[in-house]
């Protein structure tokens, strides 16, 4: 921590340099819009941790600040003191370096600091990083220009958390509380499934150019891709019911060894927030309990379902490399990250092969393996990604809370392949 | 629930009964009790668990509101109409007759009904209480009024449970948080320790005449003691470290088997709460961490660790009927509940045999089992005590955080013989 | 270990001392009939161990012949070596004092030492024993005939648990393999159930007098039993499905909390060993897989389902001070171990009160505790019996595989309140 | 079942078909050789189950068998009725089309049938087998030669299984027994440690031309490599030791996160059967405890510590495509299984890249996904490979228990990253 990891400069080498102003304003944007998040939520809201995977809302923002306190501020802003020495204890996620840290799964213990004191600890910290760039000049923003970038797209990770997890502790209340209140809202119907077709060959992969990527999006290399077809939108809902309808989730013969303990394990019957009512099925969303439209992209599944799925269907899940190139000319756009409707949405019926941002993260059929020359950033950050590269599945494309400027095309989620309380989805392919 | 239980009037038959007046000013005095004990925490504090065996402050406030609207106001008040019959799912304990129940696990994952919410429930249900008492003739009350007093015993109990819990879950946190800060104490020595010495014989046992009682304290019956002795006072902290200091957490000769378990499984090396601060023991109270005091009678010990220390101490514990055939004159008076130190305190030097009452609750060698002809109250409340008879240890005296008017000498407290939480402590006893 | 422990000597003091050839007599017999029980089993069922409580029959073999070696041998045959110093290991069953042991949930994994080598320890020992005692005048003899004693109950108590583990054993086995095959038998009909009143009073309790007994049945003392009545036999099958048949293991109100629980945990329909087939209850026994028999006594329950028996049936189980002051002038006498037929039989109906001995231990509502005054003996057998004596209960009487010349009316046996593996069974009581 | 699955012949359609005493002389060989591995065994030992991961020898001798009955003569053999049907609830593995079966931590309590029933049950099989083939004529033994050849395949797979099983459990009795005597051993010392360099490019991967191979060794497929080095032996435990004794197991940034938590929830401080005796390190073997010998190949390390020893080497593993490619043209021939000394050799010093084949299976950074094209055989042997490719890792090469003829460059072993019980050990890869 104490030398400037100069491997971060990878990242960014090619950005022009951020003006202290450019920065300073995304700075404020990204750190207004976390706290948008949570203007819904109630001081317990915030408090809440439904399960180890989740975290409270407050350890979000508390934790992104530590985030910028402790890669730039300690290391780079001279004479800095640590807000309060002990959150560095309370507010460290899982970096070994860094010394011992608060158990994951007792963060929902915190209730002090309260709401209040860790909105009092981003004043400071947004105060301190204010200071830190008017003050530098361009040569020494280059000493930690990278990290504060690492550290907006990092509290950009924390947003689309914040949300997942908050999903995740209302579904436990019986009362089945709302995020925010549903709009009215004319629910399209889907286009009928189509199929795209792609030549494969030899093709790069990886992040390059100009603009932020995290390490784990690189090195770029070549890859061979035999002649492939995607589907041309996400998986429905009403499709998977047909899945369910057929007895998915009592046929062994679709399932990996482990999904299928898994749903024995775990009584799995439908996708997470399904609740049959009476044999209608009702699904808990941020704007509430609402029935289920068929034509909605199916959400909240885990790996081991999307496989099931494409078995079922006669199918498979693309792999990261076929569903990167796919996508590497489409452009980034799609229904992402809307605080008031944060649900994905019927794909539109305009004959092209859509979707593939937003809505929902693609389950792929790539376990989340470094790419060749792989090598983790130096200093603290080394453990940002490169520790998690085993036992996970990757996904693509971003979700309904990704937020907007969040998204690529190299983009390589991960997650254990039994998680279901993200925005996971599904699109089918197949060989050509 | 649609009957009178008939049962539930021994535990008051004696009693004159009540006029309206009288019962509504104790109501109250309870119920502003229980609020005054939240008072010190915030909405963050107020919801959180932190373990199964725990309940969130919150739901405290709940749960004894939802015994009224339960078990008077929805049997006895003519139209009643329950506050929200959401409430009857989340805020039923135990109570198998009255229906499914949110798990008890899962109680800190209710950030919904907020603090708010559930006061104003308190409201709604103090207002139909005094409603039904002013509107009832005394041929009425006599339906109810069993019922209500018990509610009363039963808030009490919870008033308890709020500051156990709630020390608990500051425990948990690295700020270590006080819930309410020290005042200016001046710590005595604790007298030398004596023994008493009780002739025993055929004596009775078991609660008889005025007054309330929980039906686990009868039926009234004949025991035969043998002479015993009983200490003079509480186990000191010092002697305890002595113990400690014996090595009595490395040497299975002095414990229970199920004992020695446990503290190979637990890593328990000194009571919960204490910690040791290079060579020199910190306790955490409810008015923050201080060095521990040699004086202060030991506190936050298992059934196993009393057993333990005694057997080390070439003593033993006192059975529950010796406990009580020695308390049984002894004025109820001591160091009972006062919100500004909930702690146990060193006994009087007044050369008498004291802290029968007050201090810590005193573990017994008494499993909790039914006395001679007991038989469980008849309707919903008849799950209060009786099912819990099996795999518990009894408990006498009340603690530092039992209200003044909650305890008697035949009242029996029961825990399992692992739980540390409570402020369970040791009197010593032998044959004489 | 190098003392003798004199207070032994209470538990067989007023005996007449046994001559040499006395002792010799019964040892041979006693290890006789423990090497006839494994007689049925190959080297394979005798290395299994199917739960953590159970134990091989092997194992079983060698720790009672630990026992003799450690407690007796070592200590008091001059010159005496051990036969294999890892022995001492392998098969301390669970005495601290005695240092480290093999752990009880892997005694499955010694595959080694073999049955053979087991068996060769035996004679090792055995002809160790004759020879102690043929060199020991009767002075020196008094040292250890105590313990040789205690070693002989110890090794009949093992009896009991090579068949009661032997068949938790087979009956995880698909194939169901049967111990004995079963003779013909014809089963009688079981008499109509009657009550035996008894007047209680102040009345002793406890061992007095000659013959052995186990530490944990004294000092005898006096306890008040007010009038009651004993059902006139054990709870018969037909009477037991009578309660399932009445929704038993559905009804929550028959059931104590923590058994209820374990209803739910387990999935606990019927006792152990019962299996429905098609409507029809079909039973494994030692001898084979048979119909349930109405008239048999129901045998293989916990204490929780004992219990709930008794309040479905209006009724309560009795204490064990309740069951010995009945017991107590009733001749010793049962259906006890006959390794042909290990089951229990309907009783007779003769009118009177009948299988008080064998047939299955009976649960009594008895917490086992201390008596009054209660010593664990010194020395090495000091963990013998007091170190349980928390969160177990009960049980008196004998069962179908207690040997006939082990069971007498202060017998105190105790296991958990889950237990099923024992043969234990139900009578009934009432307050009269 | 019903059908021959005509996409098994892909494994087979090159071989010129085997006349029937050509493959009655292969199973005559593999079925002696797996009765040969337990011959050391005793009936206890071969009963035994020391984890779920692991069986019995017993259990693999039977379900090796039933693997033939099943597969082969319950579809191909005209009248053959099953030896005893209830064998095949008993010794399926994991085909869940083949019904429901013995749950697979409880194979261990089949203590029945006995070694001799089931040696019987392999005879009748091994007969059926030999009229079956002798009875078809050659188009007849185009419907179930590729399932008898899987079946030989199978039974190999369960050899290598039978002796790290039993290594397992050996290792479990503090007797420490020992499988075969060792022989005298002249341990040479390993060469220096070189490393080969591969230019890597488009190259072909996976199964082609004649031989057997399972499904999951295809389709072959284009990979493209970047030019990297292959160390040119395995690591040896000298090289391992220093690791150790730089803090490996205490120092997270060498660790994956998952690896980290097991390290700390296990508490591993070495490979799998290293002792540590006062300062020197003892290996258990199969041929009794050895002193460690720095020359040898570390073997029985996770993936996680061979990820991890990599990291600190400053190195990293080969994937499943560069081993493959580099090992393609190298001989099949290494210390394979040896029943007399079934343990890794130190390299030879004859100056080129060695130890491909034999001695330690080979941990790759290649997650076990399915090559492009991959579609599971068709009928029960469906489940054979396909559903496991989730979770695991790959290793190449074979071990020092693999059977000789079992192995081949494109062969493709897998297991979760924390398995330990199998002979895994290390080979360094670079970047060129």
């Amino acid at each position: 921590m104490s030398q400037v990891p100069a491997s971060m400069y990878r990242i960014s080498l090619n950005d022009p340099p951020d003006s202290s102003n450019l920065y300073l304003h995304r700075f404020a944007s990204v750190r207004t819009l976390t706290e948008s998040l949570v203007a819904p939520l109630g001081a317990e809201d915030q408090c809440v941790q439904s399960m180890p995977d989740a975290s409270p809302a407050k350890w979000h923002l508390a934790h992104t600040t530590w985030f910028f306190e402790t890669v730039v501020l300690m290391v780079h802003a001279r004479g800095y003191e640590p807000y309060d020495p002990r959150y560095h204890y309370l507010f460290n996620s899982y970096y070994e370096a860094l010394g011992p840290r608060h158990p994951r799964p007792q963060r929902g213990l915190l209730t002090r600091p309260t709401v209040q004191e860790v909105l009092a600890y981003r004043r400071h910290v947004d105060e301190a990083m204010e200071r830190l760039f008017e003050q530098s000049g361009q040569a020494e923003r280059l000493n930690f220009e990278a990290l504060a970038e690492l550290g907006l797209h990092h509290e950009q990770q924390h947003q689309e958390l914040i949300l997942t997890d908050i999903k995740h502790a209302f579904s436990c209340n019986p009362l089945l509380p709302t995020y925010v209140p549903a709009g009215p809202l004319a629910v399209k119907n889907a286009p009928p499934l189509g199929w795209a077709d792609y030549a494969g060959g030899i093709v790069p992969t990886g992040h390059t150019g100009d603009g932020f990527a995290f390490d784990n999006e690189g090195p770029r290399h070549l890859v061979v891709l035999t002649p492939y077809r995607l589907a041309s939108r996400l998986t429905t809902c009403g499709e998977y019911c047909d899945f369910i309808d057929d007895g998915g989730y009592r046929r062994p013969e679709f399932w990996l060894s482990d999904g299928w303990a898994m749903v024995q394990a775990q009584g799995w019957t439908a996708p997470l927030y399904w609740a049959n009512d009476d044999g209608h099925w009702q699904i808990f969303t941020l704007n509430g309990t609402q029935p289920l439209k068929r034509d909605e992209p199916v959400v909240h599944v885990s790996f081991y379902e999307a496989a099931a799925y494409a078995a079922w269907a006669g199918k498979r899940l693309p792999t990261e490399f076929e569903w990167e190139a796919a996508a590497i000319d489409v452009p980034v756009a799609g229904n992402v990250l809307d605080p008031a409707r944060p649900h994905p949405k019927p794909a539109s019926a305009d004959g092209k092969i859509t979707q593939f941002y937003g809505d929902t993260w693609e389950w792929t059929r790539s376990s989340y393996d470094p790419y060749p020359g792989y090598k983790p950033l130096a200093g603290a950050v080394a453990e940002y990604n490169g520790k998690f590269m085993c036992g996970q599945m990757v996904l693509r494309g971003g979700s309904c809370v990704t937020p907007p400027d969040h998204i690529r095309p190299t983009y390589r989620n991960f997650f254990p392949p039994s998680a279901r309380w993200q925005f996971s989805g599904i699109r089918l392919a197949e060989d050509a």
